[in-house]
């Protein structure tokens, strides 16, 4: 899957690149980006998506990255896993977070487990 | 898969019943502890490790319970995603951090695949 | 999704079922292939394959439906748990073995989980 | 994520190293656990916890190893695949056990999608 | 989670039930759209998006529901498979179509998990 | 995990290879196979299945190809991806179409998040 670099991308594509670049104060465009531009559609959608989802709002930003490596770390995705690590890093992470992080989520995922396999009926109180 | 009631329990599931209701304050066990004594040594072993990992540290407990629920809801596991919102809820989630959290999840679980499937090499620079 | 009885089903149909009774010395079809029977190929080709997977070999049928109910957990298929459950009861898994089963199949769930956050890279040593 | 030798590793850390040389009766660490070792509090939860549920019990620990290869292939976790094959191995694992688990596996995540897809209930059997 | 019928939502949340109504001829709202109505950004973008993806296209909009149950089959979510499915038969799945799907999305989650278990490295050919 | 060569393999093994580069009209036979064939029977009821289930019927081929690649982001099957990717190709899948797939797969990923997040309960019209 060939990456699209900015010299080799049409006017939307180039159009995305050119406002991640602005927005993110950087002139790195991660592959993740140059891979969605085989489909511009997909990549226009994605990143006006990040951008609402991903922003400040009720939870800090550092907060929605911790949150997006469990998901990422859940579902096993590598890449994911490595580019939202640097970007928590670069928001405050420190190690001691990152430790509490996977703690956190390597005890869901056995607890999850746990209930499914013992078929836990969900409490009254926690119905609605 | 019958729930073990603290009237039927052993001493050494009254053990974590009683310092569970003490410690929570609370005179309810959720069923998943119930469900777990079956298996009084796993009870213990996860009673203990709830309280290391979920406890208050560099990260808030609000903000792990969070996490919780992420990697519950990325598993699809209804009890987990019941009893931790109602959890998150007693320990300060308002409605809108209930919605980011679930936008970030679903757009994480949504980039995971697109990253699958367009097989996006990890750039160089995430790599350690 | 209507089940398929045996009254209501092609002779196709009845034929498998007509098999499962006799080699499961049972007069009771589960609803799995009372559903499956919606496609009379599939029906024919999972009820083969289960009998050449999951009878004696060098594993021990117990042991196969432990392995069952494991990958059964991790996927959250309530159904399929409920099910292999009760056929590992009938073939003796005592409740100290589903303890530790639970226990193992929780753990491996954590630690999968912890080995992508943390990014491990394969020991030289377990590469071939 | 650089791995913790021995001579980099603190007190505590080191505690746990010594314990897992011991037991194992071995002087390798894998790289599991040099990875856990940036949060030693993981790491000591983690080791005891291992052995605390793949010790002998009523099940074998070559069963359990089976059974935690078939969770972390179900996850797709090819570090633990290829370090708890290589366990297994040591513990008496046949070629053709492999292939024999290999096939359980593969059938029970083709028949949990079946069952979801076709939303079978639960049999009124099987529901205690 | 209460759902938000019409008389109870907002103006953000009734333009978007209008145009959902509009669009799909209707004047029924699916249980999804009146539990994201919680959260009027999310509401809105999925709406939107989900126009975009899941209209015709090179691949019919009957091609693109099977698609999304063989995801939703594969995750196992079971409101997900229950409202795709009956959206595919209003765009004309049979009942062979059906069963096809079913047969295939169970042979690959089957082989997926042998291509994890065997840890079969990619061939050169399939590289790029 | 050895690759098992035409020149190494037993009879049985390479009735299967035989069979396969026949009906594909090749000489080229994929990784999977080759290391499925440490299990003969496996890679035979494997081999067989396939066949049969990804041939054509109500759906094309080429649509099959796309369910399984569906399967196999949603899994995050590296290998299978690649191998399925290519063979959709061969088949006539264009560029706009593997967008257009991706993008379905990225939101039925999301979505069926959001669903089992704001716990959606089935409408009565989807429950049979």
């Amino acid at each position: 899957m060939k990456l699209i670099e900015y010299a080799d991308a049409n006017a939307e594509v180039r159009a995305v690149y050119d406002d991640i670049m602005t927005k993110r104060k950087t002139d790195y465009i991660n592959n993740f980006w140059k891979a969605l531009a085989h489909d511009p559609a997909t990549l226009k959608r994605t990143w006006e998506s990040i951008q609402q989802v991903m922003g400040a709002g009720e939870l800090d930003p550092l907060i929605k990255e911790l949150l997006y490596i469990a998901v990422s770390v859940t579902n096993g995705c590598e890449y994911c896993i490595a580019s939202h690590t640097a970007s928590a890093r670069v928001k405050g992470m420190s190690e001691g977070m990152f430790g509490e992080l996977m703690a956190v989520v390597g005890m869901a995922n056995e607890t999850n487990r746990l209930v499914a396999g013992y078929r836990v009926p969900v409490d009254e109180r926690f119905k609605d």
